[in-house]
């Protein structure tokens, strides 16, 4: 289901409205407020509000009386320098409000991420909108053989086709019934807050969500990782193109030393330093377990 | 879906043990641990660990060497001054961890107190059992028409026959295409992650939950109370009667101070103190609007 | 110590800045923005960021595509609605960021309010100025007598004179002994994160802090309150003008409902009613303590 | 100052006390109960309480009815890929909780970690003991040239005895102008809350500290490690060695996955793969900073 002609009139409303401020501004982030990135099927993102910019990280890390910046080159040096040792609290300084709509399972995994400020539409209080996640067919995933938590192949032909079929068809009778549940013609009325347990978790909510950057780039860490779940994923991508707009050199700093980053355990770092020496190592060598062994080849010959 | 054989034997054994500690010991904890109670029709609360006791939280608010306690009835004291004055340090110094069963439309209200670690049963590693709240049919209430977040009268007759028809048939829809879907006889079987959106809400979960005990208590305070939602207010209910057993003096307290006790705004004071002295007050004469009136009146008539 | 002139400059620099944005505007904090409120003898608060204003508020409690506001009287009255119920996390979509100039002793009161962003700067790192909190001579009081934790009435003639005596000269020796020990003239000079080691607790220090305003309400509560140590209420009152001015609705419903409200317990509410109904109760007849009763009292005569 | 007999006695009393739990028990723990392992010089950390052991790790990742455990060997499997793999609610839910005894300064560093419970001894309501951190002599040491929050060398002769004596005669005359301030003998007396401002940084403070085993190796990790002050350090140890006994397999696995090992950049394992391969790489062609550079060496020669 697309915005409604109002839905869209408000958004416009909100990105036609220009105010000064004295504030710090982020041009690359005032161009995102607002707008509505979709994601999966009827989901969405959009920036409700933003506090700081890369200058404001170091402003706080100096704990400054101005601006707080130096040079541009300085501010950039300091912000990874910060990134590098774990300096988490200049990040905190920076805040973000987003507007997200999602599917519910995706919602019940999102919400594990605690350090965060959330208003979620109460389906106690209002009625929920007909709006299910319905897979593209590509994404219609037999269960992993090697991963209990995750996916393998692409479904084909009639397998994926009945799946498909059952999704639908579930979600439109039990929204059906939710409604006739409901309804108050002719009857009284189930209440709102016992008709809604009828809803399957693919029916899609929608919050106000507010995070500092640091926590924010600990929830994009493992939710934009190849190994979280597609449907958050997208949701964790998007982000990542909005922060990248937004604090351009930390995001850059986030990339080298997280995202792309990787944990080498004591015993690897022993291996590799054995291997640089020109040594031959072998997993039995390493002291390594078969898996981390995997884990540590993948690391060091990938690419 | 009441205990397995397999479930019991694992919690009397649990039940048996038996060994000496030097830790503070709170008896009549000792007598919960590891019982499942039951809640609603399938779900349950039960006791896995606690730390501390009554004297664990004067021992914490005097820093004190030793046990910390002076007599009883000072410990008594200390513990309603504490809750009085609002200070709560002392209070988080003792923790409980609880294995809940519950529907998922409770925890997704549950999961919104954000300081407690939670560890829940995973759909996308797991499969769920066939478990869905069917609320008893003295639960199945029409809107309320007062109030938007609430329910009214039972539904009655027919409407509420309907209405049991369809959670039960729905459930079992759901749940069956959900088995039909993961199965792997003659079929790849979709991935677990991707079928557990088929599940409505009324499905249950469990989770380990561990919390302090001024958490619990704010938790206590607002599921425990008449506006909050039935369904998670009896499991509030069935973890205050254990707190009772836990730390007798502080949860007295708490239903004093807390609990049982009532905020009057600053008008409302005002209105209270001219009534005193014997000057009639009217919601005009008070400043009070006509809701907060009619929440005055109940505060001071009521009982 | 006050601000020097490239500090003042600098404040001005970031007052004269103005740049048009999307986000909403509070007028009223963009008043007070930067701007250095002077608190005791050096300290300071100022503002540097915000994000939000009352009608955000609304908004996230509506979860709307748009502005969210229906009239201005809906939004204060829902606002008040929320602060009454104790609904927290609309008033979380609130952010504030403080540069705050305050004795380490107030400091290390103020740092027991976790939920918030904190860089101080560093004593490791950077040299400490010469600044120490005097109280001025009102406020050299004594130990209470009916209260361990307060404060009774102000010290006069000798007393009061050797007590300021004390602090000055114990201050300017500690500090300079701090540069002695630090100074590379001659020697090579003590750490810095040894040297802080000798200054008293009555030194400034200075932080960024960050908080949202439902927590925010939760330490001016506390440290608005007449309970309070003085030298920590002072910044607590200036933050409250300045919230005054940002969020007047929330602002408003806050002094009603917490910081003019009062909480009777269980026991309270009874006596009450009583009361009212015209019957004689006493303390004995109450079921309260004699201390309970004491404030009961206050609570009912003041005025 | 050592403990006094009225201390130890306590301390004695609780140690020998002795009850039947049905809760988990960690053998290598109850062996560590209530002692008090000396820090620095008059410091101490002694462990109150503790909930939780290795097989309760396991325990909440399965959300399992009885203990959870399956072979030892598949418990210190299941902890390893835990940590590896950053899952860290199973880790929270074992809790510790410690009274500890240290100077303010390192108390200033030690509560910025917030997510933890705390209740300081207050000087405010009570007079604190004379007691002051001074280094000892290997430890009083020159600013670092490398690293402006650091140390270097240590400082020899006059200029180390010099400071010695300067730390020594302020600390005392700083406590005796204290004591004169709060005395009521033929004066009123200062109340407590003005006159701890004349109380230096290395006055010790004491506490109770409790947190989860997540967020105390995150504590650890950051304070054991070498770039820590020394003074905090010592305390980070003391308690590295009391976990160890407490949670082996988590302990074991926090070593190998936390604090020795590394975290390399997307550059650096660029650069690592190159190297592999037989490539010569320098600081040029790595893309590293000179800064990085250094850092990536020390990680790959060293040992």
């Amino acid at each position: 289901m697309p915005l409604s002609p109002e839905q869209r009139a408000e958004i416009e409303a909100q990105r036609a409205q220009s105010q000064p401020t004295r504030r710090v501004v982020a041009p690359g982030m005032e161009e995102h407020l607002y707008t509505a990135y979709p994601v999966l099927d009827h989901g969405f993102v959009r920036v409700i509000d933003y506090m700081g910019d890369d200058a404001a990280i170091c402003q706080a890390a100096r704990v400054s009386y101005g601006k707080g910046t130096k040079s541009v080159q300085n501010d950039e040096g300091l912000i990874r320098y910060l990134m590098r040792h774990w300096h988490s609290t200049p990040f905190e300084m920076c805040e973000i409000k987003l507007h997200v709509k999602l599917p519910v399972f995706v919602a019940r995994q999102w919400i594990r991420h605690r350090t965060a400020n959330v208003n979620e539409y109460s389906a106690r209080y209002s009625i929920l909108d007909r709006e299910f996640y319905i897979p593209a067919p590509e994404h219609v995933a037999a269960q992993s053989e090697v991963n209990n938590q995750g996916r393998g192949a692409t479904l084909q032909g009639e397998e994926a086709a009945r799946v498909l079929d059952i999704l639908k068809a579930d979600s439109a009778r039990c929204y059906d019934n939710y409604e006739a549940m409901i309804s108050q013609e002719g009857q009284q009325g189930l209440a709102r807050e016992l008709a809604r347990m009828n809803l399957p978790a693919n029916i899609y909510t929608q919050w106000y969500w507010k995070v500092d950057l640091h926590n924010l780039f600990h929830f994009l860490r493992l939710r934009a990782d190849a190994h979280a779940q597609y449907e958050i994923r997208v949701y964790a991508e998007t982000i990542c193109d909005i922060v990248a707009d937004w604090v351009p050199f930390a995001y850059k700093a986030f990339e080298d030393y997280r995202l792309g980053a990787v944990n080498l355990s004591a015993q690897m770092v022993d291996a590799l330093r054995r291997m640089l020496k020109g040594e031959e190592v072998t997993q039995e060598s390493s002291g390594l377990s078969a898996r981390e062994w995997r884990e540590f080849e993948a690391i060091i010959r990938e690419g």
